[in-house]
């Protein structure tokens, strides 16, 4: 294992927190700032400027000596890390009201995710567009997957449903699912998945809650 | 430091994994399994049965020598933990797309969380009902969350505007929020906040499918 690059070797809690490093800094960016310190970025994010540092060094952010992170470089570096320098093509299944939020989430071209088509069963919605994506019937996904060779999707689909669906998404060669149904997914190991659990949030709230 | 509660030393990694165990042991309850072991939980949740264990013991979740854990025991000792045991009182602001989707969500009753107000400025959604629950004008905050002296907010509202609103919540007296905006809320010590970042679970997503 030792023989993996760093990146393999990454925290997930650094990973999640990289989408923020990048608002900051592409906000920093626009206000045209090319130098920022860890101190400043603490006070930016309210994480420890010792957890920032580590953070940035891990993908590899350039420094400069005594004057903190170079902000474009850090860009690259982050986006690079992610692969968000490229859009990658997904599909949605599920064109409800999360579906539909997620459609319209704008942060998505800017993290490398350009959400080409939409599916649902319902139909009042097959045939619509919704923030400029078609929604297509959920029988029609095989063809429309394999004609665009997409291989990767977000399901936003009930509970009940949301197996079946994953497995004929593998059967076409789907390779990574993001998944909001509250249901562990069987797929096979070269599939990945990232569950997405909104109660874990409210858990963490409740927590606070209590020790306040 | 260490002389508090055991349970203000949970980490946070723990804390986010309680709702999926209350998932699993609700459904353990309801096929009428009265124990389970902590192998038996690791194929369900795809967690390492160490993990679990260390998790379960620190909620205080009762065990019975060589059986495992007592399924109606561990429920009580998460909710009790999380505060699930009694419903909290909640209101949404903003209803549109992901405020709907979370006013439908079904599982807040189970987790402790009742929405009992929602609020926007969009005038075709004021005086309507949301899966039950009636949509103010956000210009009726002040007085709707004094009057039913509501102390959690759920904020589903823009970027730009999701500070303008916190200051408002917080002189009205609330003091727990739960932000899916994208931007770092500034609130006084005593007032807890939940962050809520799309984009971390979309960063893992994309780390697991380059190393993959």
């Amino acid at each position: 294992m030792r023989s993996n690059l760093a990146k393999n070797s990454i925290s997930k809690q650094t990973i999640r927190r990289l989408p923020q490093y990048l608002r900051v800094f592409y906000d920093l960016h626009a206000y045209g700032r090319s130098l920022v310190s860890s101190t400043d970025l603490a006070a930016e994010t309210g994480l420890l400027p010792i957890v920032i540092k580590k953070d940035l060094q891990a993908v590899g952010a350039p420094t400069k000596l005594r004057a903190g992170f170079k902000v474009a470089g850090t860009i690259e570096a982050i986006e690079d890390f992610l692969g968000w320098d490229n859009l990658n093509k997904a599909f949605l299944v599920g064109a409800g009201h999360l579906g539909s939020a997620l459609l319209g989430f704008s942060g998505f071209q800017n993290h490398g995710l350009e959400i080409v088509a939409a599916f649902d069963t319902n139909p009042e919605m097959v045939g619509q567009e919704i923030h400029g994506v078609h929604v297509y019937h959920t029988a029609q996904l095989k063809s429309v997957i394999r004609s665009k060779k997409l291989k990767i999707a977000v399901l936003t689909v009930p509970d009940s449903v949301v197996q079946g669906i994953t497995d004929t998404l593998v059967e076409c060669g789907v390779k990574a699912i993001w998944n909001f149904a509250s249901v562990k997914l069987s797929v096979p190991e070269d599939v990945a998945v990232q569950q997405e659990d909104i109660a874990a949030g409210l858990a963490e709230l409740c927590a606070k809650l209590k020790s306040n």
